[in-house]
């Protein structure tokens, strides 16, 4: 039995507790003969996935008056695997998600790190520095690199700090964002667990 | 006598009490044969305005130990025309700039509307809607179109609201986020303001 994470560029796939990663351009799906339970994000892989008995889509088993319609099922089942925290998954995007008392209390959606950069650079070629993500927050800055690196990191800081709960990194992204968030409990499981926790609340493993 | 405050799109001129603007592509600055002072942002308006003995360079007059080197000149004139307060200017880029006893405190730039409306469509056609300026600030979002307003205005809220300061707004989008910041003065002369305030101190007028 495999779990499976699929988004827009690879298959994440968890085999007891032995994790790697393929391509969604040159992986096969028909290749796996055993028993997968997956997520996916991904609308093409979704498609193919169709005729594979042995891929099981796990979204079907978690309540969906819970969620919203449009939410990315990767931000539902990182939702399900803690109790109470703020989630930070730091990928192509940042989704940043509440959980109180095990009940999803909304989300906001923040530009990944790539994607951040390009904005600054295509705004102005005066703009295209990388982020430093040592930055001091406590200063307002007075260099262009700290003034591009305090509002892309200080904004997001400023406004998870501010509903004062425990913070959950995961994502390929999460260990940067440590350095901005040193007290955050960092999970590159987080998925995982919320598949599994569903698997069991629906009993089909 | 004029005054004029040349951006990447524009001249943006005072005469007296109108203003007005002149795209940077169509108009010839030889045109104007009365004395004007003006701050420039643009490298190549900057080149051509040399050989023009009427158009005067304000920002000479600036005591550069109070800013940094690489810092937009509209910036700092902004900050002159202050004594106290956090400035939001909503244009292609935000720039907030801190001033605490007439004294530059540092800023910080975050993309402007334009620019990070571009930046969620890039990441995902799942993304690509406008910011919603009417989003109820205190409760974190359910849907995907306040999931990316949010992202985007309230975190920036987040930090400026951090700084317990009297908010000043400018910019061609100061309206919009007047909205978000509702007890902002909305000021869209305040770069003017600091030029007037320059010239007063240096003596030019």
């Amino acid at each position: 039995m495999l779990l499976c994470d699929i988004g827009n560029t690879s298959y994440h796939f968890l085999d007891d507790t032995k994790e790697y990663k393929k391509s969604v351009h040159s992986f096969n799906p028909g290749e796996i003969k055993e028993r997968v339970f997956y997520i996916c994000v991904n609308p093409h892989a979704k498609n193919i996935l169709k005729q594979y008995e042995n891929w099981i889509d796990l979204s079907r088993h978690v309540e969906p008056t819970h969620y919203y319609k449009t939410m990315g099922v990767d931000r539902i089942f990182a939702c399900e695997a803690i109790g109470e925290g703020i989630i930070i998954d730091a990928g192509s995007a940042i989704t940043v998600d509440l959980v109180k008392g095990g009940i999803f209390g909304g989300g906001f959606i923040y530009p990944g790190i790539k994607a951040m950069s390009e904005t600054y650079r295509n705004i102005s070629p005066a703009l295209d520095y990388s982020f430093n993500f040592e930055l001091d927050l406590d200063k307002m800055p007075k260099n262009s690199q700290d003034a591009i690196s305090y509002g892309y990191l200080k904004t997001l800081f400023s406004e998870v700090m501010s509903h004062n709960m425990d913070i959950f990194l995961t994502g390929g992204d999460a260990k940067k964002f440590a350095q901005i968030f040193p007290h955050a409990t960092i999970d590159e499981m987080l998925i995982f667990k919320g598949m599994k926790k569903i698997m069991k609340k629906a009993d089909v493993c």
